[in-house]
């Protein structure tokens, strides 16, 4: 049998080097959450499957993971639900499913805390859990980082995820990206001027596929969809336009001034780019682009992608605007702004540029076991009194196993008593990495350690 | 319908001041595991259910959560399997299961991962689910916080792991605690020293139930099993011998002289105790307790456990020896030693003991947000660049509820740009505990918050 076939197709197991660089990425994202005012909080894995249900689409239903209720699931079942089909015996046998997203679970945790204050912001790392097909880089498991701010309309909210997005990649030594904005209600104005207000949402999905598929094939796309000639010609003539974020504002808003919304949106789009300006000094990476269109049913204001401009991945980070937390027809009325990051795809990209941090060793020093000796065990002692990490190889071995245990390991010193000497103060300190070999009292070694 | 109840029975939310409170418990506990060389590993939440099932026996399976095989379950089920009962059913019908402990989870990490060196030493922290009936203190979804050392016999492992407990909980400012240590060993001599070897498992079971019910209960159930009075006697004899460590090694040594293994287990116990001494220097909190028994079918050497002394709320930690990581017949032999925390019976020691770090705020400063002025914005972002936490109040509202906002989310200060000043570099700083005003420039602020 083979060794990996014992784990679920779509799951992985992360060893202590992936480990140590996932809570790196962790920490970084978890201190500039909180740097900026947002504190985490954790749902559960389980939900009530009737909560949920419905709310994600049929398509997105399938990829929920169900599970089956304890005990004699079949106590209450008849042959005759047996004949109606694997859905409905379903919702007769499983009441619990596991967490979809963390969407959802906000909104049901701001339900069930009803004192909350507002604006409350949250952030939340946990994984979720989808039935998808696995392929290379898809998981079915894997680690969402959300941020919101529900409960606040200010677009200052906006330019603080701004903000916060690009303060969290710079952290990561992750420089060279931009910001790309849009906001719901341009592309809605946009519908609307080229005549095609009816159709709004197809255009939604295909300027969503430019980028991806290429112009030619989207405008095929609107073609097949019925869109006029005539409208496809405004639209290219809007999407030809090239310029600065001011200069595009100032072209839309002349170009489209016999619609409604599109003064107040674009006059948002000015003030996100001037608050952010404010906020993030010199940085010029925020980039006003028509193209982007995500979250189509669910967004209603601004819209925000960060897209890496030397690895193609898709986008590494997005989030934007909406009205309703959840968009269920009683949903409460949680309006705010949100974004996630996708955990994989920034292990992948800051992998690929080689920025994890070098030379971070988690073990500094093992301690060869010779004879179990004392003075062994008190220079142990000592040297996690200062706060190093030190461990004794437990067996008495050869030397060369214990000195290999501590390569596998890249543990970076090995302290070894030294037998020539006649006094039992004195310690080989061999550097792993050069091989070099000194000799020091323990005093010395404390102090190298300290 | 109640709020709470769209949460699942036995589960839980964590709120901002829960989450801070644990991820200090996990970071203190983490650093000490790293400190001691023991490395972080993670598993998938879900396993393959063929793989676990058999392993924790039938009364610990009907706590498994089952998952449901995604799309049309039923596609291969016959309305026979249907009339075969639920267990039959769910083979067909469920591949997968949720984590049930850290175990089985680690074993089969082992497996998967061969080229694994040697001694391996783990830590794992992450969530499991039983599907327990929920009551006061006992969850269906809770975590564990489980060290390994597998693939070494040597007592230093089980020196380590003491000193280890020791130092985490002293890091809680936890002191007033016994680490319990006895020996599977010892207690399988004592049932031969008795004279009953075949009902040594009933002994196990008695002995561990010394501590929740009483000496004479205990009597009385192993009557109930067939113990002779002769035997009860000499058990009587050996339970009531008081003394120090030492003394009860020596009483037992001299007592049960005639027994194969007894000298070994109190060698191991003696050098336990020897190596430990060393490490903890000063520490005489490790006490040899022959009413100590757990694990009955798993452990095979030493085993230990922690009590607190001023607070009765059972073991909070505890682990021993075993020469198979998982007793299944033909599981491969990671011999080694263990112990897990259990996180909540933590927490509530912590917080009974009123030992989380007081005034420890997550932000730090919050900019209350007058009129949108620069001014507020400039201070926010060099508050940020020397690490502060700090956030503006989205919305520009009444100034009174931006303070209860404030008060509400525990920030300590708040920055209100003073309007009677001529320029725009006079700011009024609130000391939200105390509610004193005074008024500086922003160099003095950033120098305050430096």
């Amino acid at each position: 049998m083979n060794r990996n076939s014992f784990l679920l197709s779509g799951f992985r197991d992360f060893n202590p080097n992936q480990m140590i660089n996932r809570k790196y990425i962790f920490k970084n994202i978890e201190n500039i959450f909180i740097k900026y005012g947002f504190l985490p909080i954790e749902t559960p894995v389980l939900e009530k499957f009737s909560l949920f249900s419905n709310i994600y689409g049929s398509e997105n239903e399938k990829l929920i993971f169900n599970v089956i209720n304890s005990g004699n699931f079949l106590s209450t079942i008849n042959v005759s639900d047996f004949y109606k089909g694997y859905k409905h015996l379903l919702s007769l046998i499983s009441f619990k499913a596991m967490r979809y997203d963390l969407t959802f679970p906000f909104y049901r945790y701001m339900i069930s805390h009803e004192n909350q204050y507002f604006p409350f912001k949250r952030y939340q790392i946990q994984p979720v859990w989808r039935a998808d097909r696995p392929q290379k880089g898809r998981y079915r498991e894997f680690y969402q980082c959300d941020a919101d701010i529900v409960g606040s309309d200010s677009l200052i909210s906006e330019s603080e995820m701004l903000c916060m997005i690009n303060e969290i990649l710079t952290s990561f030594g992750i420089n060279k990206f931009n910001i790309y904005i849009n906001h719901r209600l341009v592309l809605k104005s946009i519908s609307k001027y080229i005549g095609e207000s009816l159709k709004e949402y197809y255009l939604y999905i295909g300027i969503d596929k430019i980028d991806k598929i290429g112009k030619y094939k989207v405008f095929k796309y609107f073609i097949n969809k019925g869109f006029s000639y005539l409208s496809l010609f405004k639209l290219e003539n809007i999407f030809n336009f090239k310029g600065n974020n001011k200069k595009k504002i100032f072209f839309l808003k002349k170009k489209i001034s016999n619609c409604d919304y599109i003064t107040s949106a674009l006059d948002d789009i000015l003030n996100i780019l001037k608050y952010s300006s404010l906020f993030f000094n010199k940085k010029k990476n925020i980039v006003f682009d028509l193209k982007l269109s995500r979250g189509i049913s669910y967004y209603s204001g601004a819209i925000f992608e960060v897209k890496l401009n030397n690895i193609n991945i898709g986008s590494i980070c997005g989030g934007g605007r909406y009205k309703k937390l959840i968009n269920i027809s009683n949903s409460l009325n949680f309006s705010g702004i949100g974004f996630s990051f996708g955990l994989d795809r920034l292990y992948f990209v800051i992998n690929k540029l080689n920025l994890f941090p070098k030379n971070k060793f988690s073990v500094m020093v093992m301690i060869a076991n010779i004879n179990l000796n004392y003075a062994c065990f008190n220079i142990l002692s000592d040297l996690r009194l200062k706060g190093n990490s030190v461990e004794i190889y437990p067996d008495v071995i050869d030397l060369s196993k214990q000195l290999i245990y501590a390569n596998k390991k890249s543990i970076p010193f090995v302290l070894i008593i030294n037998y020539k000497s006649n006094h039992l103060d004195s310690f080989i300190l061999r550097n792993m990495l050069t091989g070099e070999q000194n000799i020091y009292n323990k005093k010395s070694i404390i102090n190298i350690f300290s």
